[in-house]
């Protein structure tokens, strides 16, 4: 077996804590996509940042593959160990360690998930409001710089890490950021490692900035009759800066999905669901500017969901999206793609999806957080049918090219990971190379979650 | 002289945009703070980025120093050469490259200044926000990573640049981020050089987020009895959420140095200054909220600012307060500081300065952005009297040591440059040598602005 030397030592380092056994590995071998299951050598459950470190030191000396773990619900394939080695599964590392009410900020291990977070909150009216649909870990969020539907008024994980503890390729650990809200203090480490994916080291510990639970939320679905309607409601909304909570789309195909799988009965068009955070007066004044704007656009089926049941079984809705496209189809596997571009160029390249994938026959029900100018086509494909694949898999690249050439990025959340890898040399160009340069700097042995992110690397 | 041959290709590609006349040298050769005099060997004026690529290959050649300058306004030091070389004056790359209306983004070259920026957009409805004071470049101020009165609302450069064009030490240009609002495509290459302050590059373009201008704006200014009680009213005006524009702190000795140098008649206490932006009724919401706060907390003298002639005045004078103070003591030059803390720490913070400052026997005024927690003592000193600076110095010291102890930073907003790197160790530990080791990666050579931020370098 590979690596036996680092296995005996690590084992030696864990106990029980690390597992050789088949069906653990291959628990860990795939994420949800459609990437080929790759079962590393080995799995540890850490339980201390010391324990990661020593772990880390063990596999430097050996030259053993180090890939994180949170929860596997990454869409890129980040935490598959591609070139095998150790998997470093964070989920007994899971505790708040720190609630720091009058700054609203927390510090916390890396294998809790933002609902255990919140759950954690909820007595203290503050939240944590980073939400990608996924119940994923926070350090696996932070690690691919996550974001999802409210980040049009929180942002993403890079604006909401205020600091992190971080082991290294060679087993040192730091800290870095402050609790304080700014800093000039030298080069933003905290903003270095958020979105790496774990290919310059391992977070251990997070330190997150928290908001106040609003007053009153309001939320409200509603259809339109064309998807350039739908989209131009949106554009305006955003440039007549309407602070939305979440704003998102979904298609036709996507409704039809939602209501099939979750027996609702949306009219079969585009929708925006919306989320509306602030004051009583605040979020009645945002809904009212924001009626008029779909009013203007032929929107239609204005629905408010202002009972806290009625908005978390239309985020639910929202969220199991994936699930209800892939449903449509069982058995069926997809591309997932996740382009973002400037809030203006959203109407055509939304529109130049849906006809390149009539054009190409690929089926692609298409939702997103449009108000950040993102959307991810479902690029489905029969797992027998190798041509369909193909079909999608270049529809996804046609996809990114549109992207690029209107000013936009591959992906807006979801990571490179093993699916967007292709792509990096024509977004960044020679700044490829830069990332290539920091990757050696720090972790010259090429331990850190080989195979990913950056030109060669394994 | 040192350099002749690099001096003398630099003066081949330049011609007369290459200068080494004694007053220039000596214009460039210090910022707005206390650090001796360093003049270069020759100011290089480019006109593109073309010419800045070329002038750093040759100055990589022959081990040249290259220290950006924008104008001059750093309080750290960051624009001098302390080793000599070229410094690289963005004067006459001062352009408004592009406009995007629909995207509320701009794309311009690192000579504009914030103040040419925002007239150039006044007709547009848009402004940029960011708001250090001094009228900076916009390349300084996201070399610095620079705020200011407004970042409590609009975050710091950190959160307002979207992309850079970037030269680098060997001469290669690279291109950082897009124009899309979000992005997890590779490391944060935009977020590595904003606040590198020119140690791994010469930013030569950049694109920056702008902000609709408000509906509404107010201001107002009220005093307290004690520094606690204005402390505590900002801690519950964030606790509460308010979205503050501006929330500014002046202590008495600063509100006298203000009346005696612009003429106004403020009562001698501790002061808040405020400002409020928003719809009409968002900002007489914000403004009664925030009035019962003050109210709570024995705030008087509440004097609305709403006429936009008013706000200016206000906003002049305290961005004059630095001047001001410094002219209460002809001849004197002052240590700057420019501790940051967690919020819940402010008043502990600004309160353990006072009695500090006053126990050895130490003239600093104290004012700042204490909405971000950030705070700057004025501390200041004859020139002609050594034991003061020493006192001075020591002062300075012991705040850092302070707000580290609470969780802080040595800077805020500042920077490190010269004067800040003394506390780079033991702010961060081990993660100042992670910044020695990026550096290393990107400027083998050392030639970008050596002397500066990490270990070692020149």
């Amino acid at each position: 077996m590979a690596y036996d030397a680092a296995l005996k030592e690590l084992s030696a380092l864990l106990g029980d804590a690390l597992t050789l056994s088949k069906p653990e590995l291959d628990q860990h071998a795939r994420s949800e996509s459609h990437f080929p299951p790759t079962p590393p050598e080995a799995v540890a459950y850490p339980t201390s940042t010391e324990e990661v470190a020593a772990l880390v030191r063990i596999c430097a000396a050996h030259g053993c593959p180090v890939t994180g773990w949170g929860t596997g619900t990454s869409l890129e394939g980040q935490s598959q160990a591609v070139r095998g080695g150790v998997v470093v599964d964070f989920s007994r590392m899971n505790r708040v360690l720190e609630v720091n009410h009058a700054d609203m900020d927390v510090r916390i291990q890396p294998g809790l998930t933002r609902e255990e977070l919140n759950a954690e909150l909820r007595a203290t009216g503050l939240f944590f409001p980073v939400d990608p649909g996924a119940n994923a870990s926070l350090g696996g969020m932070a690690a691919t710089r996550a974001s999802g539907t409210t980040a049009v008024r929180y942002g993403t994980m890079r604006d909401n890490v205020l600091g992190l503890e971080v082991v290294l390729a060679d087993g040192r650990v730091i800290r870095t950021g402050t609790r304080a809200r700014k800093s000039a203090a030298g080069y933003d480490l905290t903003g270095l490692f958020v979105g790496a994916e774990g290919t310059l080291g391992l977070i251990t510990e997070l330190t997150l900035r928290l908001r106040g639970q609003p007053e009153a939320i309001s939320a409200a679905v509603c259809a339109f009759d064309t998807i350039g309607d739908a989209v131009q409601a949106v554009i305006d909304t955003i440039q007549m800066g309407i602070p939305m909570a979440r704003i998102e789309f979904l298609d036709t195909a996507s409704v039809r999905a939602v209501n099939a799988y979750a027996g609702m009965h949306f009219p079969e068009k585009p929708h925006l669901l919306v989320e509306f955070h602030g004051s009583d007066s605040g979020v009645a004044e945002q809904a009212e500017v924001f009626g008029g704007i779909v009013a203007d656009h032929g929107g239609a089926d204005f629905a408010w969901a202002q009972k806290p049941e009625d908005r978390s079984a239309l985020w639910t809705m929202r969220h199991n999206a994936f699930y209800a496209i892939l449903a449509l189809r069982p058995g069926c596997r997809s591309v997932v793609t996740d382009v973002c571009v400037p809030i203006s160029r959203l109407a055509e390249a939304v529109e130049g999806t849906i006809a390149d994938l009539e054009a190409h026959d690929v089926t692609g029900p298409i939702l997103g957080h449009v108000g950040d100018g993102n959307f991810h086509a479902i690029l489905m494909f029969a797992p027998e049918d190798p041509a369909e694949e193909v079909r999608a898999t270049a529809a996804a690249g046609r996809m990114v090219e549109r992207a690029l050439a209107l000013g936009g990025t591959c992906t807006g959340e979801h990571g490179i990971g093993l699916g967007k890898r292709g792509y990096m040399e024509r977004e960044h160009g020679e700044g490829w190379q830069v990332m290539a340069t920091l990757k050696a700097a720090l972790d010259p042995g090429g331990i850190m979650n080989p195979g990913k992110l950056v030109p060669g690397n394994g």
